[in-house]
């Protein structure tokens, strides 16, 4: 199948830029020095081709995400690096047959892990993003009540995500290097092998974590990849022209097909005026007419590839694999 | 099953005032004079309710919705009220056994139908929305070349969406006046009985159109219920608090659970103050516990709903129906 054949909107990633972006990647932080984050492109195809090059263990947001990869076979080492407090779903997880670590940061989590029946945690720190972990100071009671409940504690994680709106490298790399002193106070308390950090745009620059969670790098999108220069955008939303009016033209791809949470897309060649439920209205530099294609760059990767069943890898103009994106939902 | 003992997040709808939203419409615009708009809510399940307090027409946005809608036993008189040029989709919607009616604007958009089999159409109207819609003073020639290759022209169709944004209730309805004469200056040129036009935010100012194509009253949302009083939101996500630190909580209801083109959602006795991929961080007014339950209310209905895979529909705290979301996608 060709490009050009395909029903829009099409999630599309361009195989050799994602390949050329994970090769870089696993030249930079090879093995287990990266952990790849699936919530990036929930999709076990993608995680594959993350394995092959190199990467045994991965990274999850959620619980469907972790038994996903382990129903794929990629249950090597897996990482639940957030919070829960779902029975079911530690039981679930707990019985995957994969190895999976679990993000603790409270009693009550460290708790719901034990009685069900997890068997390895991280001691999740806050390293100055308002989110999850406990206080660094609260890290060693944190891991001596899951070693009393009988829980592996393997160490320590921080996500050093304030950096993401830090475009300045040498910025970044300070305000990194403040939060991994954090995260080192909490895990000289804790203990253990791990110390789990980092994300895309501090790949480079995070060197007191022993593993990063970069999940971006993959896809990349146009808020991150200006932090991230050594990799490309590789995905895009493909689109037809369904309407054009003197002064604008519309493509059939809207609110449902793209995260907009980072701002509207952005179209090659084309200024973007709204985006609705089904439509992204834009101004185009040239001419359009109705029928012909767009592509439609993303301004955030991970709650754009949650809209789509499947996503399309094109080299040139050939259409030579479809994914599902198969780990959507919770 | 009880609404605490669903995984969370959970797309919730509150089932009493979902039928009060639904008795409010069809009150104020009986039978034909509403055509509800699936794209609100891409739920075969609760388009039954609405053709159960008596409206027998649909409007959809996507081939999906119209393919699910007549698959579903709903197919008495459906409008797909979006132009597409794609032969593989109008072809299944020509064959799909429901009456269907399509909106074209172009001739690009006229071609397409009638090749794929297409037998009725409506003419789309730019009425001051920059979007779909030929110019008022080319409808009759769209009209004519629609006829001339056998299809059955219904009438005429114009989405006044700018007023969606003019909170002013006697703005918005000069600005639907304005709007609708120029679909009466097309209607006089195309002829047919169907004027099919307005919104949530228009069906009781919209005095033009022969049915009013609202979708948003039924779940109504955040940022629409202010412009629409008779109509309570009745759709929230439920979600768990897995994180709290000195100063914020964070639950487990993020940018993959909440359309977010119109900002963030609203938490009752709470703040919002960041949503990320799978966290939202909170200050609640009181103490909130690990493990608690919130309410999070999307400020947009329609890119949440496309979201999730499944409604449940509560009654108090009784869970009493379970509703695939079936019309995602395209």
């Amino acid at each position: 199948m060709k490009l050009g054949d395909l029903a829009t909107p099409a999630l599309v990633v361009d195989g050799p830029t994602l390949d050329a972006n994970l090769a870089t990647m696993a030249a930079a932080c090879p093995g287990t020095r990266c952990r790849p984050h699936v919530k990036a492109h929930k999709t076990t195809a993608l995680a594959r081709r993350q394995a092959e090059v190199g990467h045994p263990g991965f990274t999850a947001a959620t619980a469907r995400e972790v038994l996903g990869l382990a129903a794929a076979g990629l249950g090597t080492d897996l990482l639940l690096a957030n919070e829960t407090v779902d029975a079911a779903r530690l039981a679930a997880i707990a019985r995957c047959g994969a190895r999976v670590t679990v993000a603790v940061d409270s009693d009550a989590t460290v708790d719901a892990a034990a009685a069900a029946g997890i068997r390895e945690v991280l001691v999740d720190v806050d390293v100055g993003l308002p989110r999850c972990g406990c206080p660094p100071d609260d890290a060693g009671r944190v891991a001596a009540r899951a070693r009393a409940a009988g829980l592996e504690v393997r160490g320590v994680m921080g996500y050093e995500g304030q950096v993401t709106i830090v475009t300045d490298r040498d910025e970044r790399a300070a305000v990194t290097e403040q939060a991994m002193a954090l995260l080192a106070r909490a895990h000289d308390a804790v203990g253990g092998d791990v110390v789990s950090a980092g994300a895309t745009v501090t790949y480079d620059l995070n060197t007191y974590a022993t593993e990063i969670q970069a999940g971006s790098y993959a896809l990349m999108d146009s808020a991150f990849a200006p932090m991230a220069p050594a990799f490309r955008p590789a995905l895009w939303v493909e689109a037809t022209i369904i309407s054009v009016s003197p002064g604008w033209a519309v493509a059939d791809c809207g609110l449902k097909a793209l995260g907009m949470d980072h701002g509207p897309p952005t179209v090659d060649g084309a200024r973007v005026l709204v985006v609705s439920d089904e439509h992204l209205t834009i101004r185009p530099d040239a001419p359009v007419r109705v029928g012909e294609r767009i592509r439609v760059w993303p301004a955030h990767v991970d709650p754009t590839v949650a809209y789509h069943e499947r996503m399309e890898v094109v080299v040139g103009e050939e259409v030579v694999e479809t994914w599902p994106v198969d780990l959507r939902g919770w």
